[in-house]
């Protein structure tokens, strides 16, 4: 069965590679380092909602300053796992289906509320 | 200028949503929790390679088990971090392409070795 | 100026390394890895509290089986930070006493209310 | 029987509930923004060693920066680490002498090499 079509990350893989390339970083580039550059960016981000509530974490998008900050860190993330993602040659979309799927098994949602 | 496109993740998103829906799991999902939530992943994902050197880590793919670990662990993140980037209603591509545009000013590539 | 004790951490730093010599561990703990296993680490200890609001996660030990896992990653967590101090000659009580007087700098306390 | 002493974080755990107390800061200092803080903190850390051969982690301390940078990080982490420990009322050396009991369960030793 083929999987849905849930993240297409083909641009940004394409773009990455090139970034890299251009500058002679595929060295640089091992699984091992970019799991943790992952991990340096989401600490980055963490920081902004370590001291905020709950609910003040929901407007955090309402400040400009905030939000370009969120904007940047969740790019800076995104870019270093779907990178990660490349150079071990995963299918992102392919991994992502089967984990969904997985998941809806683990936790099955509770029966519809029929009104009945 | 329009943003290229190099990552649609309009299908997880929608996904992610209805998954959420199902379980009343909303109120759940704060920017809070969830940025607390792609920590632990990423923290699980990190384990994988702590002990490997970098030339192993370029080749986890090759045990069937772990490269299952792999793919499961970047799915997990990713569907995280998307989740994140959504109920920020953060245009998650546009953040990318402007991130990456910064990051080319920042770190320009040394001019092409032209051989001459 | 000696640095006032803070932290003594003496007898962890022996037992760890002892742990690692009757392995042969050694050779596995360069600050890199250690660094790494820290996350992983960090990340189950942040799982705990992912799901909880501020105010369950005050009364996260009131529950036997949880005080547990939060006892055991809280001292995981420990013991990696310890040995990473350690493998890189850091005298940690020295570290800290530094760095607390950097944050008093940084952070001063508002001025005592004298109530007159 | 009682713990051996590995850990004695008394004083750093008297600093910093007076460093609160001064600051008003104990209403932010939840176990779940304490456990975000430890995050962020460790994403600075692991960020000084992610491009870092597993060789070149092992001379950071050589260059006075990365040196200060180092201790720098390692205290930061340190501090949220006791902090949340004292917040949540662990005993710290207890935790961490039970902990290190069940791991050297968990990976008994090998026989030591008689050279008989």
């Amino acid at each position: 069965m083929p999987h849905p079509l849930l993240l297409d990350s083909t641009g940004l893989e394409a773009a990455l590679q090139q970034f890299a390339d251009a500058r002679d970083w595929n060295r640089h580039h091992t699984p091992k380092n970019l799991a943790m550059a992952l991990t340096g960016e989401v600490g980055e981000l963490v920081e902004i909602f370590q001291w905020t509530t709950e609910d003040e974490s929901c407007r955090v998008m309402d400040d400009p300053a905030t939000a370009k900050a969120v904007r940047d860190e969740i790019a800076d993330v995104t870019m270093y796992l779907v990178r990660l993602s490349s150079v071990l040659g995963i299918d992102l979309n392919a991994a992502i289906a089967d984990k969904l799927a997985d998941n809806a098994r683990k936790y099955p949602p509770p029966p519809a509320d029929t009104g009945a």
